[in-house]
């Protein structure tokens, strides 16, 4: 962060004055308590255009005080979903592929499950009769795999787990397949006053081990879907049990319901990628609530990345996509808007 | 917490040396700024006891830098329950007043309730009547009042009842009967980097819109019961719809699910009054976690407040009474402890 060095040999009336008290040595201390807005561009990986400068002229407008859009830092609240808009979600979601292998790690356990579906399609890698399954299919995968353990247990076991597994086509772990724009924008906005929340169809506990070291987002504000867990004591000691009962499904008209109960106030901005998101981004930029900043990220680099949108199976985009231009979201063009789309590997946290 | 004054007449060789930079007005501004805790007693309203030592005890031994029970900020998660640990819960939970309140200005719309019990109860105050009506009659008069209007309406709502509603006995708003230790113990919980939520069996929309004017606790970390809502478009536009169906009870072996749904981290310090917050209590300071505090305030003082415990209909405290002694958590006794209960009536937040 190279602050601009006030040169030590200019000498203002004003410095000689208070040369005594306020010397150049403290003048750099405040300086940098001050005005860390003076660092270096905070969104390097974002070209010019439209989507970056519809960034900052929002954050400008809600963070500069006196001016009319200015929002007290409280209310400053950013919705993010992560599946597509803070990682990778292809060429399946991230979690899918935990419970595959969690699948084919307890089949041994199991020995029924290679002639009965919905793990035999599991345990085969077969995503066509895995769909052919349904959510009905999904939902007892995710029973197999995410219940009948402590929380703590289920913590160390998706920890474990992502420090081996890597991702089928770029060979590199999970977590260092997140979009380095989007982690630029994520610490701008914090340096900005904003609280950021995860607002994702994924399991909150999948997600919890690991989004405080890779985005900078604490437990306490990420929100997703979940099982039931059951307050129990174990040995003269309290355990939360994961149980085998979908508990809430943070997608869709759930993401407003989600925002609600762990936020309980309408964020100022939603970030998301796909029809997922469509009622996160409508209840965020609802009319004559203020100032308001909606952006969905479209996948459109093939080259870089996955191109996808209306007819994709994971993260179909296709009437938030629509819903932008009526409503005026920013649409973020991977290919044109994104400098580089991973953190080079030697950056990448783990 | 009286801190030792630095003196300011001492000077040690490196003062000295030194003194041509960082002179006595600097030194006085970067102790501001670094050491906001050199201020007055943070403290004042209790006495010194084993109740008070025990606090400061603890919060200096998970912030002391480099000392062996240190925390790092982010995991200082304190917990409050709400209902006689904040505030009043005496002669009835408040939100108990709103809703008799609430059928009482809904009945002319209701006729059929003046002879329907739970309402005619209710509508003639008749607080035997309305136990016997148990959870049931409970749960009506709640989808009776709290549901059937968005969220934004209720709020209103809450808002507006409190603007005007007062405390039968203390004929004070009820925002002003919250316990003044209790308020200066969640500011220096706060001043040493706490996170302090509000866990509480009351409804978390009922607390939210005053919780921050009155606590400093934002709506994002207070957890409590709650119905469900539905996302709903009107005219176009997103609303959250209060539905008259419990989403979640936030007490008892629900308080532990809440705090992990909520915050996703077993809680530092937990602070209750009663059997209600057991298994809070219990599951903050489990075994082998590392240091933990919990805390119990005891309402024995008939004079200034209500003496109650093990026989009372609204914060029964017996259980989590014993489980004190046997865990070593820290009863408070309202009447040795505290200097004040209230805060003066000129200083009340409205």
């Amino acid at each position: 962060m190279p602050y601009p060095h006030p040169n030590p040999h200019s000498r203002t009336r004003r410095g000689n004055h208070h040369r005594a008290r306020f010397s150049v040595g403290t003048a750099l201390l405040l300086l940098g308590l001050c005005l860390p807005a003076f660092a270096a561009d905070p969104l390097p990986s974002w070209n010019d255009g439209a989507a970056r400068t519809a960034i900052v002229d929002f954050v400008e407008k809600v963070t500069t005080p006196g001016a009319p859009g200015f929002v007290p830092e409280p209310e400053r609240i950013a919705v993010f979903d992560n599946d597509g808009t803070l990682w990778s979600g292809q060429p399946m979601y991230v979690q899918l592929a935990f419970i595959l292998d969690r699948v084919r790690a307890l089949a041994p356990q199991h020995p029924e499950w290679k002639d009965k579906q919905p793990f035999k399609a599991a345990l085969e890698g077969d995503l066509k009769a895995l769909g052919a399954s349904g959510p009905r299919g999904l939902a007892e995968l995710t029973a197999a795999t995410h219940a009948g353990m402590t929380s703590a247990e289920f913590e160390t076991i998706v920890a474990d787990w992502l420090k081996t597994a890597r991702h089928p086509k770029y060979d590199r772990p999970y977590t260092e397949l997140v979009y380095q724009p989007m982690l630029e924008l994520l610490a701008y906005l914090r340096a900005h006053g904003f609280k950021t929340f995860i607002v994702s169809g994924g399991g909150i506990d999948f997600m919890r081990p690991w989004a405080e070291k890779v985005y900078g987002i604490p437990p306490e504000q990420v929100i997703g879907s979940s099982i039931e867990v059951k307050f129990e004591m174990r040995a003269g000691e309290p355990v939360l049990m994961r149980e085998p009962e979908i508990r809430f499904i943070d997608d869709k008209a759930g993401k407003p319901v989600g925002i609600h109960f762990h936020i309980g106030r309408r964020p100022l901005a939603a970030f998301g990628n796909s029809d997922g998101d469509l009622q996160m981004l409508e209840y965020t930029t609802a009319a004559g609530t203020g100032p308001r900043f909606g952006l969905i990220v479209h996948h459109d680099d093939g080259l870089r990345e996955v191109a996808y949108d209306r007819n994709s199976a994971f993260g179909k985009l296709d009437k938030a996509l629509d819903a932008a231009k009526a409503r005026g979201w920013t649409v973020v063009s991977m290919k044109e808007d994104w400098k580089t789309v991973f953190p080079p590997e030697q950056d990448a946290v783990r």
